[in-house]
Order: structure tokens, then sequence, then C-alpha cells
């Protein structure tokens, strides 16, 4: 008899898909007001806390959950991480999306043609933080991301995108390539960036249903993606150290498109 | 008799105005390649180093600079962080640029007209690396930033610049009000960055001679500072937490004033 796959028979439930610790007043205020993930207790520093933080509690107490007071140093404990300006949330795991929510039902009507972020492969969490606030800044439908070897959504992440990623639809898979093929088929446009490309940046039409394809930081977007890719596009750049930081390149490509789209 | 001060006699040295210790590959082989400041000794790691530390070696002997092989825990306090990629430069003060070197002279013929990067008052030493990186990618003519409570130019910065501090012209000033009426008076339109600004940056002219002024990360740009802009500008934001990185929207404005320029 043949062996059994090791997760057959139930949905696999991956090591990152466990309780967590958002801190920070942007994260925690974020995940109470997008109110997608399980708050299961907040908790505060201090007797008198800061407006700000007394604001994020008020909206907590609201729906419910409970705010406890502690000491700063327990924080500092429980976020493993001192960037925790006086509070915590210990929350559920982060709700990825599939993606057949970030793309909506076959044939149903939208205002705008699909705009995604394919991230190819992104390893630095501060990076993808950063794209993922810019994201959600000019409107896109959903991220996705490859399972291994980028960063994914953490408590870190949360703090490097102020937030955001609290709000932002992110889908992750196991092949970036298929899951290419399948927006493809979807009659969406693969736009990859590459500074050896068909055209600038502001050559291009990104105003279609568009699917943009950022590389990670040191090696760009990686072959069998970039065949996949309809057409690739370029950041103009000058001068003599020509590179522009991951999350900048995805910035200036992300508002082009949106400028283009309309803004 | 009175105790002479302790550098009475000889131009004051400011306290930033001292030998630094750049660290990373990038930074010390741009600060080789830039030939700007003065590199008194190269240190490097190990005795196999990889091809990309060797190539900066090669190109720092052919210049006359001394390399010295030394353990990485030498480096790692001599950089005072663990950053170092196996190598370190001990160099001379940043060459700051003065307002006049940036301009150049009045009335000199020039290819284009003049793009600078007014800074009020970028305090993350990491913004301001990754905007001065943009800056040099974009070809400003150079940065202007206040003397007072902003990050300034530093080995931490030069690596978060990936180097590109080395290559651009940084003026620091007493009074960011003061530099800016210097601007105007030489035809250069002053262009703030400001969530309730006159027009969205898409229907802003930026391919006039223009001082674009980024503000902070908490506050923005300063009242009095505002003041003196000819216009302001806002970069267009959807969604529930509308706000961009620092060094994002400072990315974001940058390239569309080199889009409207000819990029």
């Amino acid at each position: 008899m043949k062996k059994k796959p090791r997760d057959a028979g139930r949905p696999a439930r991956k090591k990152t898909e466990k309780d967590e610790v958002l801190y920070g007043v942007h994260p925690v205020a974020e995940a109470v007001s997008a109110g997608r993930r399980n708050i299961k207790e907040l908790f505060v520093a201090g007797k008198k806390p800061p407006a700000r933080l007394l604001k994020v509690v008020e909206r907590a107490r609201k729906k419910g959950i409970r705010v406890r007071y502690v000491e700063a140093a327990e924080l500092e404990e429980m976020a493993a991480s001192s960037f925790h300006q006086g509070i915590c949330a210990s929350v559920g795991p982060f709700p990825y999306s599939g993606l057949h929510e970030i793309l909506g039902r076959e044939g149903e009507s939208r205002e705008k043609p699909p705009f995604l972020l394919l991230l190819d492969s992104i390893e630095d969490p501060h990076n993808l933080g950063a794209l993922v606030r810019t994201a959600l800044c000019v409107g896109i439908d959903g991220v996705i991301i490859p399972r291994d070897r980028a960063a994914a959504p953490s408590p870190t992440v949360s703090k490097a995108s102020a937030g955001a990623m609290e709000h932002v639809k992110i889908a992750r898979v196991t092949n970036l390539v298929n899951a290419i093929k399948e927006l493809k088929e979807r009659g969406i446009w693969i736009a990859g960036m590459d500074a050896r490309a068909d055209a600038p940046l502001y050559k291009s039409d990104l105003s279609v249903a568009l699917g943009l394809v950022v590389g990670g930081e040191d090696k760009g977007v990686r072959p069998l993606v970039r065949k996949q890719c309809d057409f690739t596009v370029s950041i103009p750049q000058v001068g003599p150290v020509n590179s522009l930081n991951a999350s900048v390149a995805g910035a200036v490509v992300m508002y082009e498109a949106f400028r283009q789209r309309g803004a």
C-alpha cells in the first residue's frame, strides 16, 4: 500500500498559521479597525497611556476586546521587540486570501480593471512591509507572494507596513508560475520589472487589467517567472550607482500604473 | 592667565567633521570610485575575500590606497556594526557641498533646469539614505538638509543609500528658509509636499527649475518652510491607511518630476 502524503485528509496547517503578537500603534489599531483578525486581547503599558493609545483602547473595547494594563517590560518580552510603542495585541494567524477572493468571481462586473502585485521573491520583511503599505495606497486588489524563500506576513511586516498589512488581501501560492498562468487565463496582463526590459515604464500601458511582478532584492524576477510575463518594464535611471531599493522600485511602478489608471 | 579654548586659532572643526569608518561593499566601493573622500586605509576580512571584495581592493590599490587584511571581528568593532560585509574603510569627513556648488555659477549655461531636493527634516538615517539613493538615480543636482534636528550623512546613511551618498552633492544649511529664499532668487520654483496641497502631483508642472521639499517623518513640511513654497503638491492616495513612508513618498514625487523632465 502506498503511504499517504503527510497532510492528506485535512487542510494543511502551516507553521506560520498560529497565534502571534502584533506590536506598535499602527499594526494594533489597523487590526482592530480592519476587523479581519481574531483579536484575543490587547495589552497596554502603564497606567496613563497617551491619547493615541487610548483611542485604540476605546475602539477595541467597543468591539468587545479585553484590554489589560501591563508593565512595558512585559510588552517587550511579548513582542520580542522594543518597538512596541506601549501596545501589543495577541491575535490569531494572518488571514491569507485565496486567489479567487482577490480576483472576484469570473464575469463579475467591476468598477476598475484588476490591479495585482506579485512579489518574486522579496526576502526582507521591511521591504515586504513597505511594498504592502504602498499597495494599499494605490488601491491594489491583492498581493501574491510565493510560499518559499520569501518574507511572509508577520508582526514585523505589519509594523513595517504601518499596519497596512492588516487591510491588504495577500495570497500565498506554492508556485508563482502557475498562479501567473491562472491570472492570464482571467485576462490579466503580466508586467515584469526588469532592468533589461522591452520598454521603459513610461512607454508601457499599465491601465489594463494588470499583474505587476516585482523581483527580489538581489536577483530580480527569476527567469522562469520572467518567461511568463506578457511584457517587461524598466525604471529609467541615470548616474553611477544605478539601482533603486526594491521597495522604492516597486512604489515607482505602482504609482505610474496608478497615474495611468486615473489616480 | 585665561586658558585658551581647545581649538582657538584654527577654523572650528564640527563634531561631525571628523574621520569615520565606512562599512559594507557599496559604501566603500562607491567612495573609492567617486574619489571625493580622503580614503586612508581599506580593511578587508579574511585571507580569501570573495570576488566582489577583490574588485574593490584592486580599484583601491590602483589609486594608491593601502589595504590591510584583518579578522572579521576587528571590522565589526571598527564599524560598530555587524553589517560590514567583510570590508571597511577609514575615511576623512563627508565632503559637504556649498549651495553655490550645487547651483553652479549664476548665468552659467546648463543642459537641464536645476532639480534639487530639500529635506525638512528627515530624522531617520535609513530614510535619508533611501532618499539620497533615489535622488542619484533621477539625476538630482543636489540635496539640501538643515543642520539641526535632522539626520546627516554618516556611515549608516551611506550604507542605507547603497553608497549613493558618496556621489551626491549634499549641502547642510543652518536655516532652510534662508536657503529657499536664495534658491528663489536664482529662479528656482519651490514645491512643497503636503497632504492638503494646492494640486495633486500629476496636475503640477514639475519640469521647471525645481526645488522639491520633502517633509519629515512625523510632521511633514514645517509651517515656516511651507509658507516659502511657491506651490504645494500632494500624492493621490486611496484606502483606509492613507500614508506613505517618507522615503517612498519622496521617490514617487522625484520620479514624477523625472518623468515630466523627459526621464
